[in-house]
Formats: C-alpha cells, sequence, structure tokens
C-alpha cells in the first residue's frame, strides 16, 4: 500500500494529497510516460520514458546500453514523475490562477527482471497497456530482443498522489469583481489512426475503436 | 543558443537529437507543465511545476515557503525536463513499437527574480501565455502577494531537443508480415470552457476560443 514517508508526505496545499492505492493506480494507468530523476554522482538528470503498470510495481523498459537503463540497474535511488494536465484554472486574481491536474510522485529503487519467461510476461502486459491484443498480433521478441533489452520495475509502496480538481478558489474580497472565472479544461485524446505504408490486413479493434476509446 | 554538452548530447537514439534554438523553443511553448529534477543531499525529487518561457529563460514561480522554490533558489544543479506525448507507433515486431513525442531538456541553475517590476513583467507574461489578455482582465496582484511569491528564471542555453515523427520503423525481415502498422496519434485538445458559479459578465475572447485555439 501507498504510504506518506517524509519524502512522500504532501507539504504543499496537503489538503490535496491522496494516499489512497486506487488513486494512485488509476493516474499511473491513465499515463504512458513517466519522468525519472536520479544523481549520478555529479548531475541530476529527468529523464522521461514510457512505463506500465503490473501489479503493485511500475516498470520501464530500455536497451542495455542506454545511460538511462545503465544508471537506474546501478541501484541507485530514483524519483518517478506521473503527471496529467487536465485545465486551466481562471480566477478573479491573477494569484489565483491554478491548473486542475492528477499527479503521482513515487520513491525507491528499480530492480532488473531477470527471469527470461517474467520478461515475456511484463512485456506482453505493457503490449496489451498500450493496444488490447496487440500481444498476439505482433511479432513477438526473439531471444536476442530480449537479451538486449533490460526491463526494470520500482514498488510502488512509497507513493503519494496530489489531485486539483474543480473551480478557482478566490479570496472573498474578490468574489464580486465582474471578472469571467472558471475552467478552461483540456484532454489528451485519440486522433485518427494513420497506418503505414507497411501496413498489410485490416485494421484491428484497437485500432478502429482508438478515437472512441477515451 | 542551446548547445550540445556532455549532459545535453542525446546518446539514446542519436538521429532525434535537434539542437536547434527554434525547435527547442516550440517544445517549451506548446507546455504548461516541467518536470524539475534535483538532489537535496539524500534523494533525487522530481517534481512538475507550471512554467513558461520569456526570451532564452524559463521560468516557475511558487510560494516563497514550498519544498521545490526552496530547494531551487539555494542554487542547486537540476534538469528540468519537458515531454509533450503525440502518439503511439505501432510496428510489426513488439520490439519496434514505439512513441512519437517531442522532448526538451534543461541543465543549468535557477535565479530568483528580485526587482519587483521584473517579476510584474515576468507574472504579466506568465498570464498572457495562459490567456492573452488575462493579465489585464484579472485582478493583479498586491504588494503582498509578489512578495510572498519567488519567480525563478534558468537559461535555456545548456538544452538540448529531442523529437520522434512518423511512422514504425520495422526490421525488413519484418515487413512481409501480414499485420497492421502505423500511429494511433494523440493530442492535448481544449474542452468546453466551464464557468464558476461565481463567475461575473461575459466570456472573454480567449474563452470564446478556447476550443478552437488549437
Amino acid at each position: 500500500m501507498p504510504s506518506a514517508t517524509a519524502r512522500t508526505r504532501v507539504r504543499r496545499l496537503p489538503e490535496l494529497a491522496l494516499y489512497d492505492q486506487s488513486v494512485l493506480y488509476s493516474i499511473i494507468d491513465a499515463a504512458y510516460v513517466c519522468h525519472i530523476s536520479f544523481y549520478d554522482g555529479e548531475s541530476s538528470h529527468c529523464i522521461p520514458t514510457a512505463c506500465w503498470r503490473d501489479g503493485d510495481r511500475l516498470y520501464v523498459h530500455g536497451s542495455n546500453g542506454g545511460r538511462l537503463i545503465r544508471q537506474l540497474a546501478s541501484t541507485k535511488e530514483v524519483s518517478v514523475a506521473i503527471t496529467l494536465l487536465d485545465g486551466l484554472v481562471l480566477a478573479k486574481s491573477a494569484f489565483n490562477h491554478a491548473m486542475n491536474y492528477r499527479s503521482a510522485i513515487i520513491y525507491g529503487r528499480f530492480d532488473a527482471v531477470n527471469d527470461e519467461m517474467e520478461k515475456r510476461r511484463l512485456m506482453d502486459v505493457f503490449m496489451r497497456f498500450i493496444a488490447p491484443g496487440r500481444e498476439r498480433d505482433a511479432r513477438q521478441g526473439n531471444a536476442k530482443e530480449f537479451a538486449a533489452t533490460t526491463i526494470l520495475g520500482i514498488a510502488l509502496d512509497e507513493a503519494a498522489a496530489k489531485v486539483r480538481t474543480g473551480g478557482p478558489s478566490d479570496d472573498e474580497s474578490d468574489l464580486d469583481l465582474p471578472i469571467w472565472a472558471g475552467v478552461l479544461p483540456m484532454a489528451m485524446l485519440p486522433q485518427a489512426p494513420v497506418a503505414a505504408s507497411t501496413s498489410i490486413g485490416p485494421e484491428p479493434v484497437y485500432v478502429r475503436q482508438w478515437q472512441r476509446s477515451e
């Protein structure tokens, strides 16, 4: 279960903090990309990468030779952030403007998955997450591809979520000002699929339904 | 001008790297949120926050007492990442799946803006970025609000962009497989504005045009 440690306790606007596991998982599952922060002894780095959840762990993957994978595999403490922007909040005063968002932050260490059967299972979970059924349609990874790829997992037990929803929170003394106030929402929406010139065969159901999937 | 230093030189898929200033600025200007990575001597942190660009600097702001602002103001080396996801790339093999994205990474230190006139000017730039004209419509910050708020800027001179566009890149030996291949695009799109119950007066033009703005 996610818990509030000294690192995950939300200090700024703590009334927006949520330590509920289902909220945390729903934020992670709505995102395709996370940002991973680590320190290599000289510099802090902030690297975006694709991610997916399986049970109580978050997974990322990459080429064995990549900088991120090498750094993460050498047991560095990291934090991982996932942020979904939902809208701009226009208040009557400049300083009460805000954004609506859902965010998750995770602290811990990534561990490499060494078992090949487990790597295969996790890649199928990732493919299903990208497009349910794709794990059966696509040519599966061969031994060489799996050997060249590292899958890393981090536990979701030191984590917190923070969510802002709803309209502006204006100062009492500003409420009568004759100013439009409200929310300009935004959403990440699927657009029309684009077949490659090399595509062969009919559109799978996850392609046909892409634009209706959110 | 952005430049390729040892930190910003793109190692992974270097053919996707772009060190062109106009590309870097266009990615920054298309984003409302960045992730900032810093190391506090014990842990790495990855914190999302609103950002905006003015000239050759990126700005963030926050309450003087906030952890992020206090850490950044104490001259820590940071990296800042901005990531825009544009689509899922479905290749014929599992391992050639990819994502289309535009990303920027910046290394350096944040400096606090101390001059009050400059702080006022930068907040106006931020408001204009959120909604052009809002800086005139909203009640402007008073001396107390400005005093309680820190604005921090970072130079954009040690930075790089990385962009992936287009369809899948399949292995030659997979091209004849009878599998749909292509892109499932996605886009962050404005949704219908929601007026607050406290809103007074007509919709400003940036609210009326919100859903047509992208």
